[in-house]
Formats: structure tokens, sequence, C-alpha cells
């Protein structure tokens, strides 16, 4: 992995009133273009020439300049961080990026908006959990194949959006159903209901919830919506032989029994704190996968160190946001204010690695 | 059918500083009558005496003025034309005045907002399937009653908001429930999860997404929440012999995974020019009902040819226009803004009929 | 209970540019401070010391200053009665407070918005649903043990969020599941989907939708999110042997079919002249807790006379507020509205006891 010395060099370089925020079009990139600019921020979208209308078709949300690219599987390697560098510009990873990025995002040589070792503890699913349990949150039980005994999901490594996991019963179904063994995980399937919260760490402030060094903010609640289970109870698919899938293919808004914020905001707090004690820390969004049982308990089941697209239904802030800002707030608008407050404060190097 | 030119030649003779819009108080006349009020445009509700005092509940949504009718079947049949041609009125179509307006919307002598022809080819499922099919959108298969080999939704003529949609698997099961089988469509049930994009198409600006000879606008998604069938998962449920109904009452908000964008988009683009080839376009809102499967595919089963319903979600503006105006702006005000647009550039006549 | 007009006396006494707004830290207390807030009235929070740091979070919707309490059972025995009446403080009485302060909220001291006879009358689900009949809604039929012949839920007195609620199909089931038999109702299931409509009932104006002496707005619904029973479709627990559980954990937002309005008001007008028959009236926030099947009737379950955590969701207000009000309104802000008004108008006495 690049040092982090390096990249705090390249960001010293950087001309603060020249910033630039970049991103691959996909996933949350209308948001983080349309924060960006209201926080006055100039904007680089890599984008593949097909995608390229999409973008053009939002008038404040397209960004200022576009880079070009044939496939977002070459995002990385292909000579762009140089281009960035050129442009002044942070890339803020999402889950897209992080996908098509894979291993690679390791040496990326521009500044990357957040702590970049977070996202080889996020798609590490192992590690994944070791974070959660350094954090000391509840969650699901991770089995092995001979002890499946209950429903069990398999997970794979890296942000799919869902898609492929595999539900399983019993060790002869997940010998039936899983090819590929290798770095999956099996998790306990938990009864309830799921909660998403976005959360943002600033290392640069004490004010709102005390974190780590500084304070963690509650920018948003939402629930996945996915295909086809999330319609599955619709009566007529009784009768068919469907095999329930996981696809994430939306959002829908939500907000927490107010009781409850106590331990979504300790949650934060906690995943934060073990992640400066097991790499650096993590600087900007993420968002910890939840279910909330009937007994009003949190289990984990993953964490995004980074945005999430969840944050797309609250482009002109949320149910929680408007408690702490008079004015609106996004994620994407979130992450410029605070390029802009590290840019002031020349505190850059605190929020990018 | 009453001749274009007839129309056009109507709404040459009206007075530009003093056109209304008009519509039935029902469905989502709130909206299109605040967002009238919001461009500066007068409005009319043609209203029953019980329906009134809910309109007049409303401050900023009620009304400029009222045309009380008795009964809303007779509304295309009782001079109303007349009286809103006298008045200037362009009157704006939505799900309730299709279904109570029938056949008659044909030689209605006011100008309608969009194209008239559209509503036809909207009330006919077999026509509507037609145009689904010249757009080259994927469908649910259409069977015929001894086809039914699989689960299967028996829809009957008219948007009456999915009242009395019967289930069956098999073409005993069709025999059995189904007692009038005139006008029928048969349609395979899919498995996914449902997405209901409001588009709005205008052909007097290139900006935004191209589209036939004008441009296509994301104006917002929902979901709509049907009774029972949207709880019928509720565990209770499961003991009691519940037939599965799918009244339309409500509808809930929703955002895509940003990846669809893209598909989304084409989908209004081929529905667009697909009217046009077909039956000359479909000027103004329109809504493509989807099912996105696991595999991220959409198939459309619907298509309504003016304003949904879903848009009442939206009265302050959706995840998606705030990207494109810096207003706020509704399903209801963006037809105003278009009849105001069309005024000053006096091409009314492009987006009546 | 004590008498109104001891109440009456203790608020005539207040001065009226110093009357403040003070809840329990709880349930939807960040939107009535921010309401107050936003309105000019300054707030007090009745707070535990762990929750404290939650409040503090959010800039804009902490309270002005702090009571603080060991225990929140100890609420409203505590003195805390004197406290506020030594501070000019109306109590906004909701969810939690209820709960936590059971009988005894009938002698406090303090001025509690709205009628605090409303509360018994909530409490008590035998009263409460006398006061569904003689508003003359349609409600799910009660029974008795032994008549239990279809799906039912047992719910016990006061308001615990849907905790402890119990399915049970047969009198033996009801034998087997159910402990505590007293003060228990037994409720038929009814099939179809939920609205919680969010009224506020203003005695002090005659615009708006005309009730009892005054008026009646709806101010927002939302459809609750109910850990486990929500997602229990998720096929994977179709597998365990998951008891169906109805806490609330969260609300989600939703708009009613626009034809539907009619039932809405009329519910609401027609519980708010059956409170001012049975036991003096209901100024106010309260909530109609309803089930809409198929043939689009309404059937009402329960009666929340005060504010709902539902309003959680519009803390900038709804999408019915947007056509009333040219400023957004969130339930927490009409509250401290009402309460300018009425001090205004010399009325307080009319909206509190």
């Amino acid at each position: 992995m690049i040092k982090k010395e390096a990249i705090d060099s390249i960001i010293e370089d950087y001309k603060p009133k020249d910033i630039k925020i970049a991103t691959l079009c996909s996933h949350c990139a209308l948001q983080v273009f349309h924060g960006a600019r209201s926080e006055g921020i100039k904007t680089i979208g890599i984008c593949t020439p097909e995608r390229k209308k999409i973008y053009d078709a939002f008038a404040l949300a397209k960004p200022d300049e576009y880079i070009l690219i044939d496939d977002p599987k070459n995002l990385l390697s292909s000579g762009i961080d140089d281009e960035l560098i050129g442009k002044n510009a942070i890339l803020v990873p999402h889950g897209s990026l992080v996908e098509y990025g894979g291993e690679e995002i390791e040496n990326f040589k521009a500044p990357i908006l957040g702590n970049r070792k977070s996202l080889v503890w996020e798609r590490d699913r192992i590690k994944m959990f070791e974070w959660m349990r350094e954090a000391r949150i509840q969650t699901p039980r991770l089995l092995r194949p001979e002890e499946i005994d209950r429903p069990c999901i398999v997970k794979f490594s890296g942000a799919k959006g869902g898609r492929g996991y595999i539900a399983v019963n019993s060790p002869e179904e997940f010998e039936r159903k899983v090819n590929k063994k290798e770095g999956v995980i099996i998790q306990e399937y938990l009864a309830g209901v799921r909660f998403y919260p976005h959360f943002f760490y600033t290392p640069l402030s004490r004010e709102g919830y005390r974190a780590g060094e500084g304070s963690v903010e509650l920018i948003g609640i939402d629930r996945r919506y996915e295909s086809n289970v999330d319609e599955i109870y619709r009566p007529l698919s009784t009768g068919m032989d469907i095999k329930p899938s996981f696809t994430v293919v939306g959002n829908e808004p939500v907000v927490v029994r107010e009781s409850l914020l106590n331990e979504i905001f300790e949650i934060g707090k906690n995943v934060i704190e073990a992640a400066e004690r097991l790499f650096g820390g993590i600087p900007g969004p993420f968002c910890v996968e939840t279910v909330c049982d009937e007994n009003l308990q949190f289990y984990a089941f993953e964490i995004s160190s980074r945005i999430v697209a969840g944050t797309n239904l609250y482009p002109e802030g949320s149910h929680y946001t408007v408690y702490n800002y008079p004015e609106w707030m996004s994620m994407g608008r979130r992450i410029a204010r605070e390029i802009r407050i590290a840019i002031a404060k020349e505190k850059l190097h605190k929020i990018v690695y």
C-alpha cells in the first residue's frame, strides 16, 4: 500500500483554492457533485461514454468536467491517479468504485477521502467481523459449513450490492448451492427489521456526539430495497418456485424510534474508535448495516467505510440533518463542507489517505 | 375523435394571459392546483359538492374557482367542455378523470394537456402491449386462457386503480374466478420489485435527456401501496383465507440504484418515440409501471400516459428534480411551467390535443 | 383528577411572554424542541443524564434548558410539576411520557397541552373502543376469549409501542399464550394495509375542515415499522420458528389515494366531536390508527390522543402541510404555533388542561 506520507506530500502541493472533488459516475455521484457544487467546489466525473448522457441530463448535478474511461474495471490502473493529481483532485470512494477498483485502490497515487485502509477492512469479510467485534457490537454468529444448523446467508467478498448472496439451512444445502467456497462467510440469519444509519465522522470538531478525537453525526437512515426478496410476499409468489435473491435495487426512507438513537450513536462511536485502534481511523462517511430485533437490540452485519447509496434518499437533507443545519445538508454536501473546513484549517491530511 | 385542428383552433382563440388549468377534484388535483398557483396560473376544480370541503381545507392547493357537478360519471357529457372553453381552460387528465370520462374524452371539445389519443391506447390493454412492444421494452408474457401454466394476473380495461385484478394459476382457476372474460388480458406474474418512474416529456426543449424531437425528464419514482396484498405477509394473515387484492390505496417513496438510471431513461425515451410512430407522441407527464428482477432487468407491465398519483409524494420536488431545478418542482408545477413556456413560445398546439 | 379550574388559574398566572414548552427527552422531543425554536418559544427537556448527550448532539433541536431526572418512571411524582410551573412551562405529552407517567399524570399540577382526560381514555382500551363507537367509526370486532374463531391480536393497556402484543387463533391458544388476562382486549385481525393519519385539532379557528367548534388539519400520514413482523416475509424467516412480534421501531412515509381524504377527514372530525360529547374534547394533536381494506373501507383500531412518533418523518413539513402553509410546518411547530396563537388571543385555557 502506498505510504500515507506520499499522499500527504501530494496533498500538500495542491493549490488550496483549486481543489476539486472527483468520483466515478455511478452509485451516488449525482449527490456528490450536487453537494460539492453547493459548497463551491468544482467536480470531475470519471465516466464511461454511454453513461455521460445520464449525468448531462441533470443540470445541477453534472460534473464540471469529465474524464472518460472505456471500462470502469480499469478505473484505477489507467493513469487516472496522475490525471487527478494534475487537477488538484480528491477522489471520493463509493460502493461501485470500491467494487470496480479492487485491490488496486491500495496503490492509487491520488488522495482518497477517508482512510483507504478501511476499504481493505471492508472488502475482507473476516476482517470486517474482527472490526465489529473490536467495536463490541453485537453481530450475527458466523458459522463453519459443518455447523449450519439454522437459516444462514452465505456472502462473498466485495461490495456487489447484495448480488449472489445465497440462503442455506444445512451443511448439505451449503455443499449443493455454493460453488466457490473460498473467502465466503456463513452468517446466521437474524429475525428483525433492517436499519442502515449513515454516519459522518469528523476528526476536526468536538461539537456533536463525541467519538475518538472528534465527533460523529447522524446524516440519515434508510432501508434497502432488494430484488426479489422485498416483494416475495406478494402472494402469487407463493405459487412459484422462486429462489430468494438479495440484489439491492433501491432504497426507502425510514426514521428510527427516538429512544433508539442512543444505541445508534454508540454503534457509530464504537466503530470509529475501533477503527482508530485497528488501522488509524475512518474520517468521513460510513454506514453500519444493522437489524433491530423485537427486544430493541441492534445487531450489525456489515460496515461500509465510505458513502452508501442510501444517502441518495436525502439530496436536500434528512429527518436528522434538519436538527443540525439551518441549510439543507446531504452526505454529498457534508463531504464537500468537510473538505472546505479542512482546507481552511490546513488539515487536509487529517481527512484523506 | 374530435380533430386535432379543431382543438388547435380553439386554443388559438384563447387569451394567452388568461389561460387556466382545470382538472377533476380527485387523484392528484391538490398537487396540480398547488403547482399551477406557484407558476401564477389560475385553476378550476371540477368537483362534486361533497368533495368541495376537502379542497377548501387546503388554503394553498384549493382551486381558484369550482365547477360543481353532480356525478363525475357525467363529467365529460354535460357541457363542461363548453364551459372550460369559455374560461380559457386546459384540462389536465389524470387516472380518475380517465376512468370516469370513459370514451367520451375522445370528443371532448376543450383542449386536453397531452395527446388524447394516448388515453385510448392506455385504456385498451391490448393496444398498450402493442405500444410497449413497439418501444422494444421487455414485458411479461401475455397468455391465452388455455396457456395458463404459471401464476398470472388477470386485468380488465381501464384505470381502476388496481381494483378487481384477479390472480390465477391454471385454466381451470381462470374459468372459475373470472366472470367477464371479454377485454381482459392475462399477464404472467414476474418476480422482482416494482418501480414506477414518473417522466415528463417536453417537445419544446433539447436540454436534458434527448428523446424524440425534445427531451425527457425523470420527475420521481414511487412504489404503489396496494390493499391487501402489501401487508398480506403480516403473519396472522397466514391463518386466514385471504384472497389477495390489488387496490391501490397509497404510495411510498423510493430511489433506484443509480446505475439503473440508464435503463430508466431509455425506457422513457423508447416509450416516447414509439408513441410518436404509433399515434403522434405523448407530450407531458407519463409513467411506465415496471418490475426490476434480481438480474437488474426491467420489465414494463403498464403505461399511464398522463400524470400518476405517485407524484403526490413529491409536492415540493423529488430526489431527482433537485438535481435539475434550483426551486422546488413537482409534477403539477412542471405541467404549469410547460404551459407557461408554450404560451411564451406560442407553441401551445404542441402540448395539447 | 386535578380540577380544570386549578390548571386554568395556574396558566392565568403565567407570564405570556415567557411561556415555555417542556417535554420528556424521548419519542418526538427533537421535533417538539425544533418546532418550538422556529416559533420563538423556549424549551425545557426533562432528561436522564445518559440521554443528554443525544440531545446535545443536535444543535437546532436541543432544549434551551434541561431538568435532569434519575428515572423517567418518577417523572410525574418528583416535584417536576412545581418546577415547570415555576418556569412558566406547558408540558407536551407524548407516548413515552404517557407510558412512564402512568396514572399520576391525572394529578400533575402543571398545565398539559390538550385535555388530560383524553390520556385516561387512551390508556384504557375498553374506553378507547367506546370512544371509537361514539364516533361511529368502523372498528375491528372485540371478542371474548371463548368467542375466538379467527385470527386475533391480544393487546394490553398502555402505550408500550406495540411490545407484548400476542397473536391467537383460538380460545385454547389464548389460554396457553396469555398469562395476564385482566385488562386485555382481544381484537379481530383485519386484512388490509395500515395508515396512521396525524391530525391537529384547533378550537381557535374555523378555517380548514370544520370539526366541533373549530377545525381539523391533516399534518401527515405514516406507516409504522414493526419488529419483527414487518420483515417476517423475507424468506429465510419461513425456515425459522419465529414468533411474530409487533414492537414499533420506526416509521415510513406514505401518502393516501386522494379520493380517500374524504374518509380520513371525517374520521378525524368524528373522533373530535365524540371526544367533546364524552369528556370535553381534544385540542391539539392526535392520531387514529387505521387499516384500509381492498374495498377502500377504513377500520380504526386505536386512538392516540397526543402527538405520535410518526410525525418525526416530517420535521420540515409533509405532503399535506405544504398545501396549507407557505413555510415548513411540522407537528412540533404546529403545537408551538397554537400556543403562540392562544397567547395572543388570551385563550390558553382552551388548549391546556
